[in-house]
């Protein structure tokens, strides 16, 4: 008899099984060629650097719980997680991040215009995984799994435009719905929504969807960005990863920012103006640290993280109606046990 | 009775009317859809302005040469542009050019880091408008248009990191037969070879190209190339529609420059160190104006000039094996005036 939940160590185990094995398919993806060094070395930059595979993961994990089996989701998931690295080169020279997965981000290391080239390559190189696998597809599911891939890729393009917009024309007025929209295109669509979406199709030979998959996909991908969030405010650098920090350089509208500037008063209104007034370069330590006590003070980390809890609650409801009709396995206790994961993870 | 060639203003007129259906199906092919103003107004940008069109008529020309219609060719078309487009957006940020197409280029208007994320976006549009005219093919052929398509869009990336290194890396140690390998990759795939090859294929109904035909794209590529060069060292501002000496600015590799490099003596040697081991920001304008003196002096322009003329007879030849069973039309007399004209083009 098996366990009704999945203990986290299990769960992290199932990650790291999947992280290695779609790792080892990518760099496998990756043509061995020239120029070396000017190329196909930064391709194999990130999709070497292990991650936390929560997207191929999910893809896979679905279409067994629909009745599919790894070979027919394995190329898929890794296009998607390839997909994912592309974006991850091209957001960190956008963002000016410093590190990625531990490490200097590939910017960094190789200079802008190198970098932005290897994230195109990227780009084709998982669209190549997807084709190759797609023939093997009945040609009307084939078509389903290609439109749904080329839709999140801009769903995610539109949320990044969004995120950028904010942060360049200086956009302050902004509600936790406004937030919800933005990650719902920027994060969800291509870390949870469309791993299920397309799980679920290619697991049941081509039946839609259920309804509540988007729902489902829409509450665990928020769970898991307002997270993200949180530990760019208060994580451990080493076990997460990237610069601790960073956002608040960025002055990223992030589920607590945007609480603090619908809750600051008096005074404190002027310091919060000050920071985001000015360019990245101008933000001091001594002025971050000031808005990091203006977050503490309105309690806006605090009401971040009830709300993670609650969108947490509205996942496992949702989660109930999408994977109802699927026999319980160790594929359906592993995405359900994402739901408490994406709370509790510290990297 | 129809002549045996083309002239000038006839062949300018079958780019003219291609441009204007191809932009036309451009911008039709970017979704009408938010954030407009962070998104969708940039991806319109480029595939707005009027270009050359040599790839899609080339692309169409070559498929009605070969027995095919424009139905079949013309979405192909369209996603070459489209990419055509995308890799300028990325070029122009990397180059950290000003002007394109007699315009501030995408970056100078919008910021790098929406204007990035554009070009992804010009990237996905791209694929969707070649798959989804895929779907009306037999399936070899698509597989195969499809596949050309990746294949080009590599080549394009493998050329770029090359050219992007050889300045990173201040690399001064090359031969023309370098500058030749790198124009294979970096233009002829994209601009010549594959509008050809699949043009061939589509007209044919999935026949092999024959073989001359990668030869012929070859050196009318090059051709173009050189012809490019040579327009940014001297051409006027106002019809090439990029800024003069942009170039020589970022110390690009042209045929030219790598002449001089390998003419160059005495005194001569250490003004064009001073110059290759420095910045961009670093060259003044009396610097450029050094470099361009010694391009005169050791007759670098008039050997690039040279080169050209002999790569277009070698066009000529190639062009004949490769569309020597097509009968005589508009089209193949389109694609023969193209050796010379890339050779007197001004823009």
């Amino acid at each position: 008899m098996t366990a009704a939940t999945l203990s986290r160590e299990d769960l992290e185990k199932v990650l790291w099984n999947v992280g290695r094995d779609v790792r080892r398919a990518m760099l496998h993806a990756v043509p061995n060629a020239e120029p070396h060094q000017w190329l196909y070395e930064l391709v194999r930059s990130y999709p070497g650097r292990p991650g936390k595979a929560i997207r191929p993961a999910l893809c896979l994990a679905t279409c067994r719980a629909f009745g599919g089996s790894d070979a027919e989701a394995f190329p898929v998931a890794v296009a998607i997680e390839m997909l994912h690295n592309a974006f991850l080169v091209h957001d960190d020279i956008a963002d000016g991040s410093e590190q990625r997965r531990g490490r200097p981000t590939l910017h960094a290391d190789y200079g802008q215009a190198l970098s932005l080239n290897a994230g195109d390559a990227l780009v084709v190189l998982a669209n190549q995984v997807l084709r190759r696998h797609a023939r093997s597809l009945d040609p009307a599911l084939a078509d389903r799994v290609l439109d749904e891939f080329d839709t999140m890729a801009m769903r995610t393009l539109e949320g990044q435009a969004t995120e950028l917009g904010w942060r360049r024309d200086r956009v302050t007025d902004l509600a936790p719905e406004d937030y919800l929209d933005l990650i719902l295109h920027k994060t969800c669509w291509y870390t949870t929504i469309h791993p299920l979406r397309v799980g679920a199709l290619l697991g049941s030979g081509g039946a839609a969807p259920p309804p509540a998959m988007v729902h489902f996909g829409f509450y665990l991908g928020a769970a898991f960005q307002i997270r993200d969030d949180l530990l760019n405010l208060m994580g451990d650098e080493l076990v997460y990863g990237k610069e601790i920090n960073g956002d608040l350089y960025e002055a990223k509208r992030s589920l607590a920012m945007i609480h603090l500037g619908r809750a600051v008063e008096g005074d404190d209104s002027a310091v919060l103006h000050d920071y985001l007034s000015v360019d990245r370069p101008a933000r001091t330590p001594a002025m971050i640290e000031g808005i990091r006590a203006l977050l503490e003070k309105y309690r806006s980390i605090e009401f971040a993280h009830d709300y993670a809890r609650g969108i947490a609650i509205a996942a496992m409801e949702a989660y109930e109606e999408a994977f109802g009709d699927c026999p319980e396995s160790d594929d359906t206790r592993f995405v359900k046990a994402l739901v408490p994961y994406m709370l509790g993870r510290d990297s």
